[in-house]
């Protein structure tokens, strides 16, 4: 039988169509829809579980599966004890990231839900449990936990710090994690439908996704160009940075995504929240200033505009919150868009096993240990 | 800025080369290769851990690197008390793989091994363990542990059954290991390269590599299918129950490959193995004949040949190995080869981030709650 040779596409899979999806969709000139809503329409007007519950079913909840949702969000963030141990095991140095994908993946075992849908809402409900806890657990203080009758975003701050925040920053928090929540075909997000594909069950999928978040190329980078900022610190030292940056080929954090050419849209939302934030506050805006003045110094020397993470980091630290604790957070949130993933991937199956070049030597024989 | 739109390709990446690879190739026509070596040539003379060598490292070791690689192997294999803590919470009713994915992912953070060398040293060690006594520890029995100068296929034989096995009986189980050892860009594999181009460590790796491994359309065949045989039972119902597989439209387990369609050059080797050792022993024939029956029948009525997993099975049975242990054994063995696409992945990386084609709706607008 003769061979016809694999189909040669671009390294990294950039710019190949690996599903048809009705999820989401990014755009280089920095469009962004929510299964059809434009991110900003969303932005403007949505709750996080609206969102959530947008990307997982389709179309916006009616008021009584509103309810229903946030209600079962709200009964399933209960975390076994079981899983804490697991957490306590780790050490206090273990990594946040490393934290979460070992407490989804021992929920595989010590959760007793049944079926797909069931296990998802358990997922999805316990990983923000898991995110504000990821540091303190594993360094023997107690978990923080949920509270009754809070909305999502209000629970999840809550239990990463306890700064009070003003209406206008829970707000600001909400629609950050609303832009984490789903990003079309992100590393993590495929990594979930390639795991998908092979039929495992969702918290497989789930440690799967945290797994390839552990990566600095996917994770990390909101934490990243927080410790930018916080080195760089004042704003007439951008330049200086950037340009040293620049000669010795460091890669700035905060800039460039696969997709986003032009703008991030995200990130221009963010950045007016955070201005709008530390103006209410009456606070020093120095932090704004700062990364305002890099965004500018970049987009004029390189064309490269800054993404969500580059904004959401300073949103972040403005709340209070420990830097390593922000991509467990990106995590809390993008688990909503993995699950979305994983329905799809699983509704018209089949399994993702691609094929390689082979271009290493060929008929060799075997010579004996003593020959070589 | 004009969208050209993305590269349209066969679904779960059929056909689709995502790298070139020296590490091995499988062709239709049922030629395998491992590093330029025909698997017969590997098979007929290799041991374990010359074959885990020539696909980590590009070539055969000589007498000096083959011992010092086997030596790091029975030093590196010591698994921390608290590994087996976290295996322990997980329950009795926890699945094997879950467990194995838990405590690799645990290794993650509990292990001190620096670098990508060590840290891959490390996992390549500790999963035979973890394979092992993935069901005694959270059974809350003992581990088995490894016994020092043994080599590798036997130090695992030993800790997966009290039984004792001649030195044919070891030769095959080193075999099937050394077939289970790589199979080139398959799906669990090509989730560890997924997760590797996020720059992620080995352990986030092969956390993922697992998760792959519990969907049922990559891992579990080979317990699949010794269920089946043991279902069966009688030669003489062969027929009979494949007509009813078909008629039912079943998949019949064990049977047919995305890449080999003649035959699985695995297969026929492990089939000769099992005669033989069914022939030494002098022991009832029965499985082997069953085996060798289906296989027949199978192909006269659909031309779809037995994999691997299919003969594999019954060799595992006859070495008096538990039937929920057949897929972690593939995982001890198939941890070299994730870490062999591992380090080719990274040695030139670009993160797999591909596109998709949005098929859903857009310019929505959002609704209020009460509109809706």
């Amino acid at each position: 039988m003769k061979e016809s040779g694999p189909i040669r596409v671009p390294k990294g899979l950039a710019g190949v169509s690996v599903a048809d999806t009705k999820i989401s969709k990014s755009a280089s000139d920095g469009a962004l829809v929510y299964r059809g809503y434009p991110i900003a329409e969303i932005a403007s007007n949505a709750t996080f579980e609206e969102t959530a519950y947008l990307i997982l079913h389709g179309r916006l909840p009616k008021s009584g599966e509103l309810e229903s949702f946030s209600g079962d969000l709200n009964s399933n963030s209960k975390v076994d004890d079981g899983v804490f141990r697991v957490m306590a095991e780790l050490g206090s140095k273990a990594h946040p990231i490393d934290v979460i994908r070992t407490a989804v993946s021992s929920l595989g075992s010590i959760d007793s839900k049944q079926g797909v849908p069931a296990q998802e809402t358990s997922i999805e409900s316990k990983m923000s449990v898991l995110a504000a806890n990821c540091q303190r657990v594993p360094r023997g203080e107690a978990p923080r936990l949920p509270r009754e009758g809070l909305k999502f975003s209000d629970n999840l701050l809550q239990m990463l710090t306890s700064k009070k925040a003003s209406e206008f920053d829970r707000w600001v928090f909400e629609r950050v994690l609303i832009f984490y929540l789903e990003h079309d075909m992100n590393a993590s997000s495929f990594t979930v439908r390639v795991v998908a594909s092979t039929l495992a069950d969702p918290y497989a999928a789930a440690s799967a996704g945290l797994a390839s978040l552990k990566g600095p190329l996917h994770g990390g980078a909101n934490e990243a160009a927080m410790e930018m900022f916080l080195e760089v610190s004042d704003p007439d030292r951008a330049a200086e940075y950037l340009e040293l940056a620049f000669k010795q080929g460091r890669k700035v954090m905060g800039f460039g995504h696969r997709v986003y050419k032009q703008f991030d849209p995200r990130a221009r939302l963010c950045k007016e929240y955070l201005a709008e934030m530390i103006k209410r506050r009456g606070e020093d805006d120095r932090l704004f200033r700062l990364s305002d003045r890099m965004e500018r110094y970049m987009w004029e020397k390189k064309k490269i505009p800054p993404n969500l993470d580059y904004y959401a980091a300073p949103i972040f630290y403005s709340l209070g919150i420990d830097v390593p604790l922000y991509t467990p957070i990106f995590a809390a949130s993008r688990v909503f868009g993995w699950m979305a993933h994983y329905n799809e991937q699983v509704e018209d199956n089949k399994l993702i096993r691609p094929d390689s070049v082979y271009v290493g030597p060929s008929g060799l024989k075997y010579t004996p240990l003593d020959k070589r």
